[in-house]
């Protein structure tokens, strides 16, 4: 039930937390946050409840669940990483799609009544930080994944600018390249590491033959590696290749061989795909 | 000259390579590339003259240049990651946006005559293939940055796919921060790791009080680390935390203290900003 539901369109609107429910947008009725720990979130709804939610159309800056008043709606205690909070770290930390619900007409981007399903977002940045009422809580900056699909509500009022910041790199992941980080218990191939960040760890799923046009690449356990983010890099610019007998070749200082299990095979194939983009010049 | 022009907007039409180069968006009157290995590619033409060149409109797979005979058009020899096509890696590396221009008619994205400025895209992957003559060439993926702002004749074509691939990791770049990045040689600052791609170094900047709401921190010397992939992460989601004093909190293995040099230094307001969104539970 993670991301986007092939049976639910962008834009689609909803009479009532109930009707949500059962389309299976978001299966809570009173909670903000679907999701678990271990798994990710599902999916949020924004109705301008959380004073310290702030919604910039594109992307929202949302505050975790947990220590408010249910009568008084203020905060009375810190929040935490853990829970629905924590699948919200899950869902960053792995790169899952998380469904965007925005409530009826708190602010310029809600519907005039009811619910819409506004796409998937990903899940950025996660902090903590003082909340209005003093005490801390979790933050998380979510950005839509496909920002020109957003519904003409919001794409009608976003102030387009264009800005000095550009993208170095993006990371894209599949469900499959999160199976085979889970085999390896998230540690990289090539070095061993893991990364430990607060909530979780963090690996990178690298496809041995690139998906996606001209290289065509299939998504499957025999076409990935588990690399933390240094060895992706250096994987995908040809700082160093694998040869047949799974030698690391062009790395100085690392073991020489690619740590592997039995039940994850790679394909001879792929790696010598890989090591064709990268032939010695 | 890098970048988006802020008098050009995008979907400006041009006569001829000679009203383009009088315009400063691309500026040479054959050449497909214009840029310096040292620096990145400043832009490029696509107009149907290399057989191996592929558009999909928000995203083009781009034939380097070299090893062609002038009057045939084949290529007759290996191209290298040399000159022009070394500028497009140093582009990929740093993350620098390359202005991509249209030329007239070989294609549905194309202008019907003369050129048009497409905004600018990213170089992703790049690496080499046998093309179809036979020999070596360099190959480049470039990738909109704003493909909601894409001319018409290029969006009305799109075919909309949800695809299962997500978005796991953005890594934001500016022009400050490949200055440090150059002060500090590309070496990460917490672990002096520098990473060796076949074309050039490759780094991060990491802002210490993040750029974008809700933080607002300020793209200043005094605001970034050069640090590398891992180390990014890990500084991102809470892994460590930097003192006073410069020393790291919370990797264990690592060399206490922050490798700092004289002509850079950090404000230590970020730094405790950076502690804040931290603050152990």
């Amino acid at each position: 039930m993670i991301g986007h539901l092939d049976q639910v369109a962008v834009g689609t609107e909803f009479e009532s937390r109930r009707s949500l429910y059962d389309a299976g947008v978001h299966r809570a009725l009173q909670a903000g946050i679907v999701g678990r720990a271990a798994e990710g979130a599902e999916s949020i709804v924004l109705s301008g409840g959380y004073p310290d939610d702030e919604d910039f159309g594109e992307f929202v800056i949302y505050t975790g669940s947990g220590g408010r008043d249910p009568n008084t709606g203020r905060q009375v205690a810190d929040q935490h990483f853990v829970k629905q909070n924590k699948a919200l770290v899950t869902s960053h930390l792995r790169g899952l799609p998380v469904r965007v619900i925005r409530g009826g007409r708190h602010n310029e981007f809600a519907p005039h009544s009811g619910f819409r399903y506004d796409g998937t977002y990903r899940v950025g940045r996660y902090w903590r930080e003082e909340g209005r009422d003093g005490f801390q809580i979790c933050r998380f900056r979510l950005e839509a994944l496909a920002p020109d699909e957003l519904p003409d509500r919001i794409t009608s009022s976003k102030v387009v600018t264009r800005s000095a910041v550009t993208v170095q790199r993006i990371v894209r992941d599949t469900a499959m390249s999160r199976r085979v980080k889970g085999w390896h218990g998230y540690c990289c191939q090539v070095c061993g590491i893991t990364l430990e960040c607060i909530g979780g760890l963090y690996a990178e799923g690298a496809h041995i033959r690139p998906l996606g046009k001209p290289h065509n690449g299939p998504d499957t356990e025999d076409n990935l590696l588990c690399l933390c983010p240094n060895h992706h890099v250096l994987f995908d610019a040809g700082g160093f290749t694998i040869d047949e007998a799974y030698l690391i070749d062009g790395i100085d200082g690392i073991d020489g061989k690619l740590r592997t299990i039995p039940r994850h095979q790679l394909n001879q194939k792929h790696l010598e795909y890989h090591r064709n983009l990268w032939r010695s010049e």
